[in-house]
């Protein structure tokens, strides 16, 4: 008789972003003519830069003839003309060596940073941030690492660190030990970003804890303060303690194309039941190779465009473009009397609702009486409740009509 | 203190195709003048169909425009252009009846395979035939369904079924009672095809035991004989226990785009711990939308000029060119006097070794003689020791050369 996975049957209400499609398409179907702004959903809206365009024609085009068509990606971990075009680019540049080895293309960091945990005993204690991107806590219930929820939707077992307007929403040191630390800076959802100084206590602690921190800084392209870490590399001694997740959604709106990738250094050390220590690197290529094809020729190709002095050039007018409409919002909510938080050195602005209602009370009234469409922050954890994320990835004109609708509500 | 998952302890040396690449390196390393034919690994060599090109070339212009642009694929699922082609034209026309929410679009056959054992309880008995496509086994071995390996690699707890001379390379049922048996037909490696008849004791077997077919149909595109099943949703009953996997890898040479879907059909129940039933479909929707981001836009609408009038006409031609391959490496090996398999409804030849030689062995002797390079069969499983795949994946004059080397050698 073939049994389920009961982790899966403590998962609560459905993903968050489906639930918010779901009231958003009755509300558009009750109301057909409302004109919605979408500040939900952290997708882009910019078309690809000309030169990614460019590189993906051209790829199509060599999958057109025999002579240089392109199978499977025999290594599975991806090209290396990729490969080193992200050494070069995103490490070499700040001073962080990376060897091939330690690069694995993947189709999104959504993916690594699911998929990641597998390699890690299921005994493991793991802390997240609070509010926290809802896959790294829900793929961590399906693999079993927790108890069942409790009223507020908090997994047992698992540690939250509330990030709060207090501790600027950078999470403290837990007091107790735990196992597997998901961080994520630029953060998703509240637009905060840690310090060095900040990065460093992390590391230190991953050190002393034999911990492991899994590190998304899918939005680092986002950050503005030549002051602020792109990469936990950046900090020393955090080649043996960190994996590193980057993406090219955000950076170069491959939201609707898929291509990520993760950093597994050589140092990086596990410890198996005997005491003994096992390299993460080669558990993390076997996995990978194993329940993973590559990502197409053709995306790859593109996204080493995104490197090209092109490229380069076009993604960050696009970025600019973004980081104008965070500022927008920054200010416009400010002015009518909101707490705002974020939207400097990410694409996001966290926002403490008005007159104490919950998360999805603003969502839903923010829906109906301005047609604007946010993120609850409770969707995002315990801790986001009174909150709510708006997006920065819209046309300019749409975020300007979005702030005039608040004005009016 | 972080620790390993001690499952991944228990796998056998790297999976095959790292393998076989490795020591063809080593050789083409020491012989840089041996023009090589590979005929190992199942990859494509044909260029995509004018009509996929086509398509992809109008969907990257697409994604150049914000008015046409795509980010998310919101649904997680698939776009319905494609949902509604597959169920058209892979389904509809064999008189079955699949609905969109049954349709799971993805980025490969491997990675589907792989991960949906993660919905199943690690306390099912798992049956996998005996030669297998490595994937099946290696992701049961990582998510602890399986003991540790024994002298002939076979991991404890595991139900090894032997696909034999005898039994015409089509498992027997088991003796014992199974829970999750992975089946592949046409398949891989033997090149056998299940028949309807065959078929239906397996779908009777799984509606006794309360179990569930895996059902690995990524070559049905290969079938010539108009008796045998493309589906296992042919068979009377079997929505009620089996998945379906489908790939365009194979059918359209996608190897190096990635695309493929998995079919889940509202029917299919396994059980609770409380003796309750659990529909399968939400539940792989869940893990779909939780851990993977969809495919490429670029890629699916590459997928469905697969199904337009044209591009079926193309890719028909392009399986007519390498089942001619098959047909010349059936009727060459057997004219010297070899054993020969499949390859009639499948782009497999499965060979025995002549003089009892092992499958490394006759591996490295076809390398170092002919410069040909195959699968060593001891590579899929210990029954498959003694034999050797070599795959129809490859432009006719270089599969003639190679059947020349063979006679010479």
């Amino acid at each position: 008789m073939i049994k389920v996975n009961e982790n899966f049957l403590k998962l609560q209400a459905g993903y968050l972003f489906p639930e918010i499609g779901r009231r958003v398409a009755a509300f558009a179907k009750a109301n057909p003519k409302a004109e919605l702004i979408k500040l939900g959903i952290g997708d882009v809206t910019g078309p690809l830069a000309p030169a990614v365009i460019e590189a993906m024609h051209a790829a199509v085009d060599e999958m057109s003839r025999a002579e240089t068509f392109h199978g499977y990606d025999e290594s599975g971990r991806g090209y290396n003309f990729l490969i080193d075009a992200i050494i070069e680019n995103d490490y070499a540049v700040r001073g962080v060596k990376i060897d091939r080895s330690e690069v694995f293309i993947s189709d999104g960091s959504k993916c690594d940073t699911s998929n990641f945990q597998e390699v890690f005993s299921a005994s493991n204690v793991v802390a997240v941030a609070d509010p926290v991107y809802p896959v790294y806590v829900d793929t961590n219930v399906m693999a079993g690492r927790t108890g069942p929820a409790d009223g507020s939707g908090r997994y047992g077992k698992m540690v939250y660190m509330p990030c709060i307007a207090e501790n600027d929403f950078v999470p403290e040191l837990p007091a107790q030990g735990v196992d597997l630390i998901y961080l994520c800076f630029p953060n998703n959802p509240t637009g905060a970003v840690a310090t060095k100084k900040q990065l460093a206590e992390w590391v230190e602690y991953a050190r002393e804890h034999k911990a492991i921190i899994l590190f998304d800084a899918a939005y680092e392209a986002f950050i503005s303060d030549p002051a602020l870490p792109h990469s936990i590399y950046e900090i020393d001694g955090a080649k043996e303690v960190a994996v590193e997740f980057r993406s090219f959604s955000k950076t170069a709106g491959f939201t609707g194309v898929r291509c990520a990738f993760t950093i597994v250094p050589k140092e990086l050390k596990a410890y198996k039941a005997d005491g003994g220590t096992c390299e993460v690197n080669p558990m993390w290529a076997r996995r990978h190779c194993t329940k993973f094809n590559g990502v197409s020729y053709i995306t790859q190709a593109g996204a080493a465009a995104v490197y090209s002095a092109k490229g380069k050039k076009q993604i960050r007018q696009t970025i600019k473009l973004y980081m104008a409409n965070a500022a927008l919002i920054r200010k416009s909510l400010a002015e009518l009397g909101y707490q705002v938080y974020g939207g400097v050195n990410a694409p996001y602005v966290w926002l403490k609702t008005p007159d104490g209602l919950g998360s999805w009370d603003f969502f839903d009234k923010l829906l109906e009486r301005a047609h604007v469409v946010g993120t609850p922050g409770v969707g995002f954890g315990a801790a986001g409740e009174g909150y709510l994320r708006l997006s920065a990835f819209n046309k300019p004109q749409n975020v300007k009509e979005a702030m005039k609708r608040f004005r009016k509500m």
